[in-house]
């Protein structure tokens, strides 16, 4: 096993929270995800920033990623600050006190049948 | 923060945007976007050039986007030199004055329920 | 050909088995998937470790790959030392003992019309 | 513009052309796609080698992309030296004799309503 697993900074250019969903359980609502994988032994704190088309950004959002845990965050349960729109474009940058690996994910259920969208974010050097 | 996020070139090797949507809304009208993330202190001048399979490359396009603020630029609103055709393959090339994040995301309505892919870009060395 | 292909680790941060199908053909059935590409004369030992949100790292679930040979893991069918859940947050991290190349996929065929993902895993530095 | 854009060899862990299609219009059929952009000055010549599961890997198959130009390759069109099997695990290496970028794209139409994946492909390193 690696050292060192991933980066403190990560950016996500994509942000969109579909407006609607076809179904009402959780699992199946449209959201827009970042999971965040601390493979390391200690934990991380971490702070998300939300940029916009049209104003300024939003945040620090702040959550803890246990050491040698994972945590799969969805934009649209953001509150503090303030909650992220939704039917908004939206990019984040995600600041870690440790290495971790964050992967951008959307389940879009506005229609009947879901669609899906997953990209790993962009390590941010040095 | 990170003092400098993302770079000044990128490139996108996929390009296409679907001839039809089931949808009339711009929301869910069939449309292939770049996300540009400007999460630094000074505005982006951002020239994008179009490459076909079978004719000479198309551009610059020319955008801003200013410090701290994203952008979703959708091909298929281009319009200056020339709009993108539909149902064409394509890829494109985006160069910036000032370090950016880049991501491609198409939404693909053509049939009744909607398909999502997305990636980052590939950030351009040097 | 370039002599070595890939990396000694890999990251993903995203995972999850959708809990439902809606068709019985392994083909179609939802899964989880890690592609392994193994370009070189040697073949690979492979250990994936997967990490929760709330419970201690399980692995290494250990798997060969063969020389000049690829192979495309389903989570959803890893059995030793334990299945892993379905309808539950995870990661991993994939180790190998020479180079390979990692992608990571879903199938998700809850609804009537299936879903995809795909991106490359992170490359693990070093 | 950067002088150059790309590397000369990349990597696809996934693979895989779905046996069947809902549509016969060679737009909507199931397909497995290298989008492949040479934005330089020289032709590229292209060697693309298919790995499997369970036989040999085949090829090269050639392809050249022209100076300044993109050619989006389906493998399920693939002839010389032979077709690439439906309903198959994959993996391919692409090498290209100047520097290119490569992108992976499927559109499954096995179903009513299709799906997309694409990611980036891996960058080989040297």
């Amino acid at each position: 096993m690696p050292k060192s697993i991933g980066r403190c900074a990560w950016a996500v250019a994509e942000g969109y929270i579909p407006p609607t969903s076809t179904e009402g359980k959780r699992q199946l609502t449209s959201h827009e995800t970042i999971c965040i994988l601390n493979a390391g032994d200690e934990d991380a704190q971490v702070e998300v920033t939300v940029y916009f088309s049209n104003r300024a950004p939003v945040g620090p959002y702040r959550f803890k990623v246990e050491a040698k845990r994972t945590s799969h965050l969805r934009f649209n349960e953001f509150t503090d600050p303030e909650p992220v729109p939704k039917d908004t474009d939206f990019s984040s940058v995600i600041v870690s006190s440790v290495p971790v690996v964050v992967q951008h994910t959307r389940l879009d259920s506005r229609q009947a049948a879901l669609a899906l969208l997953s990209t790993m974010a962009f390590p941010v050097d040095g």
